[in-house]
């Protein structure tokens, strides 16, 4: 079995933003070795996600909206109290999710004709960082 | 280390609708042979979703309710202005989850009492896939 | 390939609650001497979830209440016409996620500074379980 590791860093210059990251974990991949598997790509901050969904404009305002409908930035939190300002980031970033599993098929993502994987970004504007690790064979 | 790739392809009736895959998965790993070992079982469609509860048809109308409740279908999606109308189904797909992993113990699906596998139809009357691999030995 | 199976069981006093398992995990993983891997753990019960957030008692509130406002307990659900009180604990659990995959690194749980492991429990007072399914080398 192989096994592979590499951080992805980014630095949004917004607070809230998308990235679509597909090809640097297909790079990833790629750098593994790894034919048959799995790969496991998660936020390591709490307040930032990684989903896989379409790369269309107004899809990603559908899901800001919706976040910040069911969720806002401006309502009151318990978890500000300790004197943060982004209770609402982890309430929206449980929601969009921490991770994807992707399967790895003769060495590639194996996805559907529609599928990306989107860092999505509550906090930003500080350096921050996406886990890939790969295994398989 | 073994793997193993399989699809399942769906074509529903309706728009929405849920199915239980769990015999399918079962019978996907028993033909993988491997005893030990992790499943991985996703949406290749981005609305659409595989999550895991209970089989009960009252639950699932509460899901549809909730779901349509705080994403309605009805509602304005900028995805929608691209000539969709599935703006709505990007939404409750991510909240309902793409995938699930699931443990391999002995040959079986390691699985609590009540726990099923479904496939979750938001947009249907096409031909639609699930991802079924297993890695493991 | 290694592969290791381990059941963490709880009995809450309350019927919510939160449970910091985090070191329960990475004491399972240590007992896999597995080094490289990934790492499953998931509620094998239904109404309640296993996910990673930062452990700050506002944050757990901020969780309850956003919740709650969304799947009210007292709301009417149909699953609770077969005699089950629980609708609302199926919704919440969706939300939080059944499961968590974390990558292990030289024999460790590989995490951003902030990352903990919870079980959410939404229907407690009863004996219920978490799945741990290590596998690597």
């Amino acid at each position: 079995m192989k096994s592979f590791r590499e951080e992805l860093w980014f630095e949004t210059s917004t607070r809230r933003a998308y990235l679509n990251i597909t090809e640097r974990v297909q790079q990833a991949v790629r750098r593994s070795g790894v034919q048959e598997g799995l790969v496991l790509v998660n936020a390591m901050h709490i307040t930032a996600s990684v989903y896989i969904n379409d790369d269309e404009p107004g899809l990603l305002k559908d899901y800001d909206e919706f976040l910040e409908r069911v969720a806002p930035q401006a309502a009151r939190y318990r978890h500000n109290e300790t004197g943060e300002d982004n209770g609402d980031a982890h309430v929206k970033r449980q929601l969009m999710g921490r991770e994807v599993v992707v399967a790895i098929t003769g060495g590639r993502l194996d996805f559907g004709p529609w599928e990306q994987i989107f860092y999505r970004e509550f906090v930003g504007r500080r350096r921050k960082r996406v886990l890939v690790k790969v295994i398989g064979e």
